[in-house]
This record gives structure tokens, C-alpha cells and sequence, in this order.
């Protein structure tokens, strides 16, 4: 296995044939009955029974999943509404990513400036060698948010050159509202997250973050629901990795997402969430598996290959 | 007590005269041998004779301090190092300080969307009625990561309110990379975080955040280093409180933080952290108290508290 963030990427979008991964934002009350019924987890206003739940939801999510697609995303703030029983449980889960092969981006959004952003990047990227935490691993790479300048990206994108691991700067999102404040446009018509962009890849193009197949370890995240946005970015940043939320049930198309990839498929991981996670819970699929809630997420992994392969094929 | 976040802000700066707070940021290698000595705490490669420490030292400063200072800041990276075991501690300290009468600031620096927005806030400004964690408090205000625009505040101001809470919304940092973000202008020579202070300003002002003393709970993180900043955006926005960070160590002159002050001494928290907690490592301490670190301590909150009054003396 590489040691360089951006080269595990390639190889595994390669070996699964595609760019999405599965985001992991469990919520206890959406879990399968099967695991929520179960009498050691069936309290969903106690802690420890809480994340059990989630912990076991999770890991057999990913023994579904990790045949088939490069890499989990998991969703921090999901955790830390269970305080320090939670963080234990994201950095089990994380043990048992890696176990199964999986890239693992933990959806952390962090930022601060110097020696925060340090203890940040250590937290969130360098394996502890604590006594009582030192079988505890961590995320192989983390988003971050890049507000405070290149002072508050660049501890991160250090430790995670260091560690071979990346990071993927907030770019661009996808809410209503981002608008107002990503795409301030400047005399020369330069918007925010254009300057924001430019800057990043400064910080990205560094020779020692450059791996075998010409991508960098320090990425970008841009949701997909801009084709524009998309098309200008993925053109300009030849050597950046996208992280593009959005796809599935927050409403960006196969279309728009595939327009961040490269025509060999590498360049961008494509996340869906809920859309996988939840399978269970749609008409279509529960029409077709019962309560086999495994059976209903791994046909939707399928399916949203296929759709972004579709995709793909006709954009060449 | 009042239930009102900004009205307890107002009771405790006048009660204690004084916008001076101090900010936990520890670091196991700066703590006084007294404490790092100790047999059960004196290995920094044992995750929990860490955090014992560090929880010693910060409930034995928080004891000296808390009769004359409205509040602490306390910096979750520095726990978060520790993983589960540090975010134990750092809750555990919130209750601390919360006997102590302290008005708590969490400096989580937490931004997202939507539904995750709301479990960050839920996290951090909700007591948890879980069992497991239900003797556990969270902070009387958070900071916020405001790059996603209003999505990404709202969920924060919301939770805020319902508790009696506040949050502090990163505005304009004093870090020397922050002005390339932070300070791109548009075509009408606005400053991106001008247009960000307007946006946190409108949330702000809604009714049901304003005190009895006029102040919002919403209020906006601006670093003291610039002055002419500073004026400016404390004469626009009269409900705001202002969180000050770069007092002490971070070069920012007390004349300079002070401007953030109405006449009253309101309005603004000016924050010194590294030059208030390890205050027993300077020449100028250790020569009047020799080992006992906590009179050096004290004696660095005397000394800020008479340099804010005097610069707030010299301005009136």
C-alpha cells in the first residue's frame, strides 16, 4: 500500500471501478429495528447503548460496503453529540475501516491557527503513542476549514504530508446560503472561493506533497450542485483531489458530480450518506429485500455506481 | 442568575470590573513540576496521568482566578489531543468552573450545515439528558466557523437561545495569513469580513436574542491587533459583544483591546491566555514569588486587570 495519501486513492478508485464513497452520518433513531431491538441497545437515552447501536450499524455497514467502494467518510458531529463515549466510538469505527481496507476521511471540519491548528492536525492525523490510547489510529485524511488563511491549513496539510495522509480544504458548499459569503466577487471579478481556491493550491503544489500520479495530498471540498463551478475548478486545479458532497439525497445529479473526475475516473470522490445508509427505509428497496436492511444498502451502493458510471460513459 | 447569556456577561464584568477572562490552554510540558511531579501524574506519555494533570492544574488556576474575572475560555484542541480521555476532562473542568460561578466560553471553533450543524450545537451548548452523562453541563457559549453563511450559523444562534446561551462567530483574525480571506474587497469596497459581520449583525439583532441590558447572545470573535478595525465595528454594531483574542502573548496592547469596550467597560471579553497561565515561568513573577506558581498566577490578573483599567482610564 502507498505511503502517499493520493496514490491509496488512485489505486482504490481504480481496483472498485468508481469515485463514490459512503458518508456515515448514523442517527439512532433512523437505525434498523434489528439492531435498535436488540436488549443491550434498545435505550436510545442511554449513552452507552447509544453508541453500540451506531458503532454496530456502522461496522456492518462497512463490511457491506468495503468490496465495493474506495473509502468511508465519517461525520465527527455525529459522535460528538455522545461527548467522549461518542469519540471513542468514531475513533473505534476508524480501527475497523481500516481493518477492512477502506480510505478513511474523518469529516471533521476543523480550523484554528498555530499552535491550535497543531493540536488539531496532531488529534485528527497523527497515530497516538500515549499509553492507554496507543492501539488507537487515526482518519486517513480529515476536512478542514480554511477561513483563517493559509496560518490555519498549512499545520494541517504538515502533519498529514508527514504522516502520508491529506486534507481536504472547505472550498465551495452546497447550502443556500454559502452564497452570500463563498461568492464575494472582488474589482477583478475573483470570487471568494476562488481566491480561497488559488490559495490552497499554492499550499497543494508543494513538490513534497506531489505523488506518483501527479496529485497532491492536500484537496478541496466543492459541492456538486454547481456545474459551472465544477467544470472551471476541476480545469484550473489538475493536480487537486475533490471531495464533493451532495450527491444523492442532497440533490446533485450523477452529471454534475462525474464533471470533477478525470476521464480515467481519478480526481474526485463522490460522497452520498444518507441516500445509502437509509436504503432500507425506501419503498424501492424494501419492496424488493424485506427487512433485509443489508441486502437494501448494498444494492444501493450498486445502483449509485451504475449511475455515476452511466454518467461517466456519456461524458466521454 | 439571569437566563439571558449576554445579561450575565453584563453582571459579571461590572461585578468583577473588569472585560479581562482568561483562556485554558494547556500544555502538559509548561505546568508547574508541582503538579507534573506528582507520582500519578509525572508520565506525559500516560494518556490519563496527562489529563490528571492538566485537570489538576486548570481547577487549581480556575480557583485562584474566578473571584476576579467574569470568565475563561477554554480551548478544546488542547483536550482533544487526548481524544475521549481529553474531551472527558475537558467536561469535566466546564463543571468546575461552573461551581465556581464562571461565565464558560468552549473555544470549539465549530462550523457545518443543517443537520450537523445542530449536533455540533447540541454537543456543545446542550446538557445532555443521556444516562451515562447526565450530570454533565455544557459551555455558556461556543465559537463558530462562519465561512458557510447563515446555514452555518443559524443552527448555533438557535440552540444558543433556547439555553440561555451564547456563541461567539469568528469574524476577523489576527493572524498575518488572514487577511488574504478575510479581507478581500468587492467592487463596493467592502471587506469579506465586513459583509460576515453584517451577516452574524442581522442575526443578531433579532429580538428574541436581546437582554434586558441590549446586548445580543450572538456576538463576534475580532482580534485586538487592529485598531482602526476595531473602532470602526464596535461604533456599527451596538448589541454586539465582542470576544478579543492576541491580549498577552499575541501582541495586542491593551489600549488596543479596550477600544472594543463601551464607556461602561461592557461589550467586549478581552482574552490572555498563555501570559496569565504560565505567568510562574517569567523572570519577573519567579523574582517576587520564587516556586509558588499560583501567586504568580494571581499576581499576572492583577497586573492585566490594572493595564486594561488604566488604558480604559486614558481613553474616557
Amino acid at each position: 500500500m502507498s505511503n502517499h495519501f493520493a496514490d491509496r486513492l488512485c489505486e482504490s478508485v481504480k481496483t472498485r471501478k468508481t469515485s463514490l464513497i459512503v458518508g456515515l452520518d448514523p442517527v439512532y433513531n433512523r437505525l434498523p429495528t434489528a439492531i435498535t431491538g436488540h436488549r443491550q441497545m434498545n435505550d436510545e437515552f442511554d449513552a452507552a447503548a447509544a453508541v453500540d447501536a451506531i458503532f454496530d450499524f456502522c461496522t456492518q455497514t462497512m463490511r457491506i460496503i468495503a468490496p465495493m467502494v474506495p473509502g468511508v467518510k465519517i461525520n465527527i458531529a455525529y459522535f460528538e453529540k455522545y461527548l467522549w463515549e461518542g469519540i471513542e466510538t468514531y475513533y473505534s469505527l476508524i480501527n475497523e475501516a481500516d481493518d477492512l481496507g477502506l480510505e478513511i476521511i474523518g469529516d471533521v471540519k476543523r480550523g484554528d491557527i498555530g499552535h491550535t491548528a497543531e493540536l488539531y492536525a496532531s488529534a485528527h492525523l497523527e497515530n497516538p503513542e500515549l499509553t492507554g490510547l496507543e492501539d488507537t489510529i487515526t482518519p486517513d485524511a480529515i476536512t478542514v476549514n480554511g477561513y483563517t488563511g493559509a496560518d490555519g491549513i498549512e499545520p494541517f496539510a504538515e502533519m498529514a504530508t508527514k504522516q502520508g495522509k491529506g486534507i481536504f480544504v472547505l472550498v465551495r458548499t452546497s447550502n443556500s446560503s454559502a452564497a452570500a459569503i463563498q461568492d464575494f466577487t472582488d474589482t477583478d471579478g475573483q470570487r471568494m472561493y476562488e481566491k480561497l481556491a488559488e490559495l490552497v493550491s499554492e499550499i497543494a503544489n508543494k513538490p513534497e506533497r506531489i505523488g506518483k500520479n501527479g496529485y497532491s495530498n492536500v484537496g478541496m471540498v466543492v459541492g456538486g450542485t454547481s456545474p459551472d463551478v465544477t467544470t472551471a475548478l476541476r480545469r484550473k486545479y489538475g493536480k487537486i483531489w475533490f471531495l464533493v458532497p451532495g450527491y444523492g439525497s442532497q440533490g446533485a445529479s450523477a452529471a454534475d458530480c462525474i464533471r470533477f473526475c478525470k476521464p480515467d475516473g481519478t480526481g474526485a470522490l463522490i460522497n452520498a450518506s444518507r441516500s445509502i445508509i437509509y436504503a432500507y427505509e425506501k419503498p424501492q428497496y424494501k419492496g424488493l429485500f424485506g427487512d433485509d436492511w443489508k441486502k437494501c444498502i448494498e444494492q444501493a451502493v450498486i445502483d449509485a455506481k451504475i449511475d455515476l458510471a452511466t454518467a461517466m460513459q456519456a461524458k466521454l
